[in-house]
Formats: structure tokens, sequence, C-alpha cells
């Protein structure tokens, strides 16, 4: 069966979702080049819209996802891609899921899980000392 | 914390899970009107994008989606409701999970669920011999 890559734009949403726990840990959109550089490659790659390009997730992280499994809903146009997430979380604020916080009615949100790296040591590695590239 | 509803033209994608089986059950839109009333109501209540008007989940089958918790992700433009479902199941064509195929790298897809209900039985239900309206 064909992705409905035309209903928004060319870009569907994918649902990450850790195969083992269950839990979601992201939500990011693909195109039909990103969608084929993921099966090519057994890792997700996104398609960034603020960027306007590629994203292969954890390509600066290292934290990247292993597709296990992936799902299509009914009308075909989202998927829910079941990983094996590589590392200690996907999100660049340092937590195990982007969906780290509960939203109340009031609108006013507070952290449900917790942090489980420090992103400044993986997002930023400074040159070392005596090391200048 | 504001849900970032500008970036996709007025609309958020809202993963829907069971809170209890952590099963993904499917991925609707939600716009800030859609999204007071499912506050409001304490059920799912999405924008449908092809029909252009708020769709409350459930409302022709039954199978309401009770809100237990709301997530944001970090970037605050995609929501993970978390629900207790009503019924056997959210998929107009008979199944637990909107999800219920999984897609080979080939394109084919096969079901990977077993069906829960008959869609004919709960979305049309005909007047029966005498019974005129």
């Amino acid at each position: 069966m064909q992705i409905d890559f035309d209903k928004s734009g060319g870009l569907v949403p994918a649902i990450i979702q850790d195969e083992a726990s269950g839990d979601v840990l992201m939500l990011g959109f693909m195109n039909e080049a990103s969608y084929r550089e993921t099966r090519r490659t057994g890792e997700v790659v996104f398609f960034s819209r603020s960027r306007n390009k590629l994203w292969k997730k954890g390509e600066s992280s290292g934290h990247v996802l292993k597709v296990r499994d992936v799902r299509i809903d009914c009308d075909a146009d989202a998927l829910l891609v079941r990983v094996n997430p590589i590392g200690p979380g996907v999100c660049h604020e340092g937590y195990r899921s982007c969906f780290y916080r509960s939203l109340d009615e009031g609108g006013s949100s507070r952290p449900v899980l917790t942090s489980t790296f420090a992103p400044d040591e993986v997002y930023q590695k400074p040159i070392p000392p005596g090391k200048a590239e």
C-alpha cells in the first residue's frame, strides 16, 4: 500500500514509540525521501520543516533510532515507527522522551519524567585544549 | 506554557495513547478550539481537516476517548493525549488501533492486530423493519 504523502504537502507525521517499553518518544515528519532513507538505513530519518532538509535523528548526539517495525494507519497518512532507541534519551533537553511535561487545564506544565542526560555534554563537545581541530 | 498552534497553520498533531496498555491508538489534529473543547468536556475532540470542522471522536460510534493526561513536547508543537478509550476500538475499520497494519520495506502491508468489532454494526444502524423513524 502507498503512504499518502500528498495529503499534507508531501509530509506525514511519524510517531516514534519505544518498542520495548511502549513509551512514545517523539513525533517528527517524513517526506518520501526521508522515509526511503529510513528504510534503507534501518535508522530513523525525518524531514526537518524548519531546516527544510533531511534530518537523521542522532546525527550529532549518536542517539539513533533503530527501526523495528513500521505501522501505517487506516487512511495511510500517518506512521507509527516502533524503535530501539540507542542512548539515554531522544530529547535535546535531556529526557528519554520529548513528551516529558504534563499540561494541565489551566495551561501550566510540569515535568513528569526525570532527566536522563546532560544535553550540554551530548550536543556540544568543546574542542579540548591543544586540539585545534 | 502555550501550545504552538501557529507552526502548522493552526493545527498540532495529537497522538492518542491508551494510558493502561501504552498502545498508540490513532493520530488526529487539534486546533485551538478543539483543544479547548477537549479540555472542557474531558473527551477528545479533533479538528477534521477533510470536513473542516470540529470532530468529536465517538460522536457516532459512542467510542469516546476519556482524557487522562495531556503531555506536550519540548518545542510545544505536538501533543500526546493519554486516554481511557471507551468501547472495543477507535478504528472505523473495526480495530482497537488505527495502526493495525505493519508496512514492510517493499510496501506490502499486513494486519498485526485482530479485529475487535464489526464496523457495519457500529457505524450503520439500519432502521429495523416496521420502525419508520
